[in-house]
């Protein structure tokens, strides 16, 4: 299996070949298109769809009218693109690689450590601004172009942004103000591709007419083919001559524009509601060849239209393998059979989503329980506020979608509900650090924190189905308060087996390894993983440790703790969290209440910094928070894994 | 001095009078009016503005719309009425009162303990929704609707907005998903007038034209002229007929309706932009006088009018003291004058503000320095992503808003701008529990958990003017990452002293009283106050309290850590914030990494519960933080304020 670029001297070649302008930035597009299918393919994983259809835009854009090539990415007086969605990164980063800015192995190194980010991030030369949740990107753009007025720098500003981001409110807000404070220079192009995640805008929570709404706001508003060069073209010079509002393109554009299969929705509908397959995620095999020869036509048919002898398209290959199911534990999909098999004997509970339904896995419940579904798009706001409202009217409301938007976006509509004492279940779906593929905006290592110092709020970490399952049951049919069940997204990696007697009650974790030489506490699939690698290591030198999994993050039942830490000198917290306001912090408390501090040893190793992008292994290594890193820090042996660190007697005082 | 309602009867009276309808109703909301003049005045504060320019809104729903007072309050099918802005709560209770849902003495406790909430809170019966920070009704109503059909439960959802809330993007959420889930049984009424805070919304941030603009999010809309009952009654009538999409009325209102000088601006104006007074606040003795003199007029013709014999309305009386300003120390003028002060040598901050620019002592700078200033309205979101387009220009902007909004409400937004690794700095105004009179909405007790697990931030409360401009200029032309700057926005209690030799120094704290039976640390000028006055009580009883004003909430000098509590064996935290996450968690992290903990006590004295409302003193004392039960607390004497406490020797095993 290997991969390979169409080289930056083919597109020099295209940009500087004569012929019908179109048809050449067309083609520059393709090639572009052709780059990012195969940098997505590599890393796993990538936003595909909106890279297809914001593609002819951002070639527009960067070979007509941005001025940063010339310039210089690092000017003052540069023209500004960026995407506010950040989805379309895989597309803008094969142009950059296109337009000499990224050398061609960064490309080939997409979401993976050191490489690029799964999300704009502004550490990657050229990006201008790092987005990654949505709805940010014009108050973004106005601040900028303000300070431009301000520092008395020249060029414009441009934002792209999708069609479902206009169901967040800050769109809306940033509109009204760009208006008003007449901040003119900006202008906002849509990406109207029509879908947002997998199913349509206009059946998860229309927009439309947004040319009538977004005119409403005071901007100058256009619509046009978004594929269209010529139209492109016309557009942006006539919008050169509105200098009083600030100014929109409405562009329609279709979801995997240029291969074929990708342009289409799926033939399976979901309750009438049509599906979209391609907006994130790599392609399999034989969708990926398929997908390259697509454009390798494509490419060599302009290429002769326009004259151009031959661009060199390399060979591509994959291993011909099969895709098969991945037969790892989801504890998501423990969460969505429970929903389903709770909504059973308990009426009371409804299910609002955020516009991430299959991943937070709530199909299967939105099918059986239609009347007890609410789809509320890419709002969590008004979501939260809404579930307030539920509540207050004796139902129980579970809100879903990723643990970064729910904590932190909604965060005060969070608190306004707590305040009035009602019972709403918070799910925070993509809890932790992994995948960290998708770059920081996606991952969530702030939320405990962001729920802590909520007075009447128990916050839950399952560590696999099962104990996801009793979570779930105690969420919704015991507790008397609000909850936040903290869920990581990706597969386990490792089924986490709880002893047998281990009963699901507040406060209380659960002993997974005997050991007296330290204790650790963590919680969840992906660091208990870790952490039970770092007791198999310290196994062969002797070193016991005691891995505690403790779901209750902000709950400890003191006797418990108490029993658990007696014997140990050296107390250890894993978390899957920064440092601050997490489990760290409140087991830190309990021991000085119970006085279980004294002449020990208390380290927690939470993250002092972002959360880096790359693949799982990558990313707990740079932090040190693979099993093996975590056997070195808490025994001090550094050559931990070789024969001799086996046979070394550990040392109690050894330097950490 | 007394204060004296016009009492029920007078109400029952006017209700089951014949004649004029309109002519009643309007007699009815100036009764209610003089009641909420009442009511404010004693309070001290309150939002008289929005009360007026709502009553007669309130009125029409109560005594002809809403069937809460046939089925009772707690009906399921009752009808819901809740004011999303909540500012015009005080009138809300005076209409309770007036429809015997509140007992009179209940009214005249506003903003006191156990008394009425300055904002809406569920606790109090009638209360449906609790309101207070903005933009969160119509999502709430949606909910409420929604619960209503799914629970086949009879009853229509109102829900009152204000015209600059039409800033906050909640709102736009709201009314698209409201339209695209048809959640019809929803109608909002905006108290459109015109007004928010002290300026005209056209001039703040713009809304118009609200009519073309919510239309075109899919809601049947009305314009109507808000006093005119008769147009309300038509109004309502005609929407009832309206079920196939949700309801807007647009009401044209007159802020401070019913007392003529309210009802007009200021002849002074601000930069041209006019200016409104009574937005919030109590009025002074004449302009009280003279408004219930005014009410009692137009109460006396209204019911010559009717042919009712007489309303008795009740004598007031004040104590005629001319208002003075106010000898009290703020932190918040030291941070203004810094502002302009140090403007003159750096050119590269800039200054935006959410709507409160007077509450946060920022007009004198709006005046020195207008290009450098940033009017965003109510939209907390764009204007802290804004801050991070201008910091991505090189700027250093100054986001200016009450803690509980700036934190809560932009998290996420902020947590995208630190990961960019510019420098903003965020001013949280209104930070800690005082005063306690506006609510829970308003008091910030999470603010520094909120922000406390971002990798690059510095948290700074400063406790008195000097080190407020200290931190100021820390803030601007030291720092190199991202600061928070938390200021209490009330007068300072006192003006806590600094020792001579003190230097403003990272992670440094001062140490105000000498004492080595405990030592106490604190920040900021409330509760540094109490701790002083804690000291001053134990004084008494020989019991030394060390008090050290620690302004670093999250970074910790360990060496001057270790230098002031080696010879303490009690520690104590006085936090202005919950005991999570606040400085108590960092303090004790940083005790146990110093080995500073064995052997000795660590008490956190931070918030566990939800702050209450009231006067400082009764706030301070219902969560025992007041300064004599800080003395108690920490000696574990319980009669300290006795003489036998005094010649009671202090032992250190005393309970706690």
């Amino acid at each position: 299996m290997f991969y390979n670029l169409i080289k930056k001297s083919e597109f020099d070649k295209v940009k500087s070949h004569g012929g019908d302008w179109a048809k050449r930035m067309k083609l520059f597009a393709d090639m572009c298109r052709y780059n990012t299918l195969v940098a997505v393919k590599k890393a796993g994983s990538g936003h595909l769809g909106s890279s297809l259809s914001a593609m002819d835009i951002v070639t527009y854009l960067y070979l007509n009218e941005l001025n940063v090539l010339e310039v210089g990415l690092n000017s003052p007086d540069r023209d500004i693109y960026f995407s506010s969605k950040g989805h379309d990164v895989p597309g803008l980063y094969s142009l950059f690689y296109a337009l000499g800015i990224l050398p061609e192995e960064k490309l080939l190194m997409l979401r993976r450590l050191h490489g690029l980010d799964g999300h704009p991030e502004v550490r990657q030369p050229g990006i201008e601004a790092s987005t990654g949740s949505l709805g940010m990107g014009i108050s973004k753009a106005k601040g900028m172009a303000w300070a431009k007025t301000y520092n008395r720098n020249k060029g414009n500003v441009y934002v792209l942004t999708g069609d479902g981001e206009f169901q967040e409110g800050q769109i809306w807000e940033s509109l009204q103000a760009t208006a008003h404070q007449k901040v003119n220079n900006v202008t906002a192009i849509m990406d109207h591709n029509k879908y947002q995640t997998d199913m349509l805008v206009a059946d998860v929570n229309n927009i439309e007419d947004v040319v009538t709404k977004v005119s409403a706001f005071g901007w100058y508003v256009v619509r046009i083919n978004g594929h269209d060069f010529n139209e492109l073209k016309k557009t942006f010079d006539t919008l050169k001559k509105v200098s009083d509002t600030p100014k929109m393109i409405i562009a329609d554009t279709i979801k995997g524009k240029g291969v074929s299969f990708m342009e289409k929705p799926l033939t399976e509908t979901f309750q009438g509601r049509t599906l979209y397959k391609w907006h994130s995620g790599a392609p399999d095999d034989e969708s990926y060849t398929k997908g390259l020869n697509e454009l390798s036509e494509s490419i060599n048919k302009l290429a002769q239209e326009l004259g151009i002898d031959k661009i060199e398209i390399p060979e591509n290959k994959t291993e011909g393998k099969v895709a098969t199911k991945l037969d790892k534990e989801f504890v998501t999909d423990a969460y969505g059979e429970a929903l389903v098999e709770l909504a059973k004997t308990n009426k009371k509970f409804v299910v609002l989503d955020g516009d991430l339904s299959a991943d937070c896995k709530l199909r299967n419940f939105e099918k059986t329980y239609p009347d007890r579904f609410i789809e509320n798009g890419i709002a969590e706001q008004d979501m939260v506020s809404m579930a307030g409202g539920l509540a207050r009217m004796g139902l129980i409301p579970i809100v879903n979608t990723f643990a970064s938007f729910l904590a932190a976006r909604a965060n005060e509509q969070i608190y306004n509900n707590a305040g009035e004492k009602t019972k709403i279940i918070y799910t925070c779906h993509f809890a932790g650090m992994i995948p960290a593929g998708p770059g920081k905006s996606h991952q969530s290592v702030r939320d405990i924190s962001l729920f802590g110092a909520l007075p009447n709020v128990t916050i839950i970490q399952p560590c696999n189905a099962q104990e996801t399952k009793w979570a779930t049951d105690y969420c919704i049919n015991v507790a008397e308060e609000n909850c936040v069940l903290r869920l990581v997204i990706g597969p386990s990696p490792e089924r986490i087996q709880l002893p047998e007697d281990y009963k699901f009650k507040v406060g209380v974790g659960a002993q997974l390894t005997e050991g007296n030489d330290a204790i650790l506490f963590g919680y969840g699939p992906v660091m208990l993983h870790e952490a039970l690698v770092a007791a198999d290591y310290l196994k062969k030198i002797r070193f016991g440790l005691k891995v505690v999994n403790m779901p209750w993050l902000n709950k400890i039942d003191l006797n418990w703790l108490k029993d658990i830490v007696k014997d140990q000198k050296r107390i250890f917290v894993l978390e899957d969290h920064s440092a601050i306001g997490g489990l760290g912090d409140r087991l830190l408390n309990a021991l000085k209440e119970i006085n279980e501090l004294d002449g020990k040893e208390f380290t927690n190793f939470g993250l002092r910094e972002y959360p880096e992008c790359g693949t799982p292994l990558e990313v707990l290594e740079y932090h040190q928070l693979d099993g093996k890193s975590l056997a070195k820090r808490i025994s001090g042996v550094k050559d931990i894994e070789t024969a001799e660190a086996v046979k070394q007697k550990y040392t109690a005082d050894a330097p950490q």
